[in-house]
């Protein structure tokens, strides 16, 4: 009964295909209802309703952007914080290039979950050829490879692991309880 | 049964101090165990035991010293990455002055149990008069003030919650079921 | 004949002081010219007019408010990027606590900078019992010490003396050159 | 007469292979004499002779390697800080994956540059198809496409271009006064 938003600002469109592959992947995961809206669709009420969040954003000029940034910004109208605490997130990024400040941006987006009380997480697992997402799924321009695709589809099912593992209370869930590869010999 | 670990270094005392108030502050949640270990003290058996770790180091040169970062870089020879995923995680860290880099500090302990798997958080609480830890428990020198005395009690507090609530499956030790002041009236 | 632009949003007048420390400190070179703009006041012709610029945001939510951004973010209307390297920069920020992202925040505002090809860089110096601004001027609340004040003054001060260093060609204005103290005894 | 230490530790070539890249990046300006050495190679002396650095490491566990970190904490024995202020840095990081953390590592190794007074930077410009440094060199394994090298050269390029201009006082060195394509268009 976990649920899951996938909340994302896409300018050119590459973000917005990392978060539907995204809610695919946390929609491998049983029993987890899988909202993805972009920032002009969510509302406040959609932030409570979740028990995870995938928080996704370009990188413009090496960091949020001020629309995201805004949406987050705006909550101050509302009393949710510091009432969320708990709640379990991640984050994903497009920048335009390698080296390009998406790693940062994530870091960021991060922070930010941090500060409303979030636990966050990023990937172990490697999901193609020299493809992780360590602190969250980066990506220059869209996903093309098989590895890039899969290491959005794996941040959004390992969300959805951890709200089934630590909030529905289903310890099957767990990551570790998995038979699907996590590090294949042929990538890590 | 939740089991806790305290991983610190101290060069001078400081972070030592820090570690022993967030010791006690885990100690206030009942059915879990704390062992509080500098890094000449603890095994990679303390780590694989935890279900949460409060990790803490000086800020030297803006970031984490070597003696810390060794200690995780020599896990290499153990066969425990990826194999913790899913632990809880925070920071803490004293540095020299303020502005001294402990908040950079904290995240870079943040990024290095992301690395691992853990689920990692701050504070949203204010524990004093414009006193939080919101990325890590942050101090220069040694904690004086009761407001930062309470900062590492209620971080290690904060873990142990979110270790009973999630891995012991005690949904009434989560933090916004307490009935003490999370940010009082007149701190916050 | 550098120019130096102190940049700054401020929502409560926290970081407003700042900026008007900062601006006071840089005018203790020299032949330095000091604009002291809110982004509600500064256009892209300041920032192409500046030799260096000192950069502040209150920290909202753990990084940088959507207005700050918001001013960066529409520079992409502007031929500016990537014309402007070799600028000098640094940052400061007021959080509403300690432990609340401030520094977090001035590294970022600092990696916009970088990416705009900025030179960025902090206070080695020590400005008052405990108080440095190791990577920005950072703040809770407003500055009320003497220390405190002095670091915001020292970061303009030596944001002037990098750009008449460098950009003016007055070797003697480096701070190594300099006679007052930059770590008094009973400070560091 | 400009002086640029390239200082790296290498685990397994990787991070050598980029060292050897930025050092003939740095050549590539008039002028300037280039020293590349690995931390068990360089000293003290080193870092003291040095106008600019490019400092390089592997990105072990999302952060600097506790080798690299031992180099700059055992500097406390020497009496270099706070003297070597106004000093040039950059860095750059090898990784084994994409997300890897290697943008994370830079930018600590930045803030290590920091402390110690440095004026950091990255490159504004692409090398190659979605391919730029923007806050360091970044990259999964060796640098194997022309873009990933060329980012690394130029890396190396543009510190003694700011060593060139603002040390040696050569403006004919800046790197918007340069022939040569920055952005070029099939690039950005």
């Amino acid at each position: 009964m976990g649920n899951i938003l996938v909340l994302y600002q896409s300018n050119t469109g590459n973000t917005a295909q990392m978060a539907a592959l995204i809610s695919e992947g946390a929609q491998r995961v049983d029993g987890i209802e899988v909202r993805s809206l972009s920032i002009e669709e969510a509302t406040v009420e959609d932030l409570k309703w979740c028990h995870g969040i995938a928080l996704g954003a370009p990188t413009n000029f090496g960091t949020v952007p001020w629309k995201m940034k805004k949406w987050w910004d705006d909550l101050i109208e509302h009393d949710v914080w510091p009432h969320l605490d708990g709640k379990f997130g991640c984050s994903f990024s497009s920048a335009g290039s390698v080296g390009g400040g998406q790693e940062l941006n994530c870091m960021t987006l991060n922070t930010i979950l941090m500060n409303f009380g979030f636990l966050v997480f990023g990937l172990t697992d490697y999901t193609g050829p020299a493809q992780s997402a360590h602190y969250g799924a980066v990506q220059h321009g869209e996903p093309r490879k098989d590895g890039e695709k899969e290491a959005c589809a794996r941040l959004g099912q390992r969300l959805a692991e951890w709200v089934a593992t630590y909030v529905d209370q289903r310890p099957e869930a767990h990551p570790l309880q998995q038979s699907y590869p996590r590090l294949p010999d042929d990538y890590s």
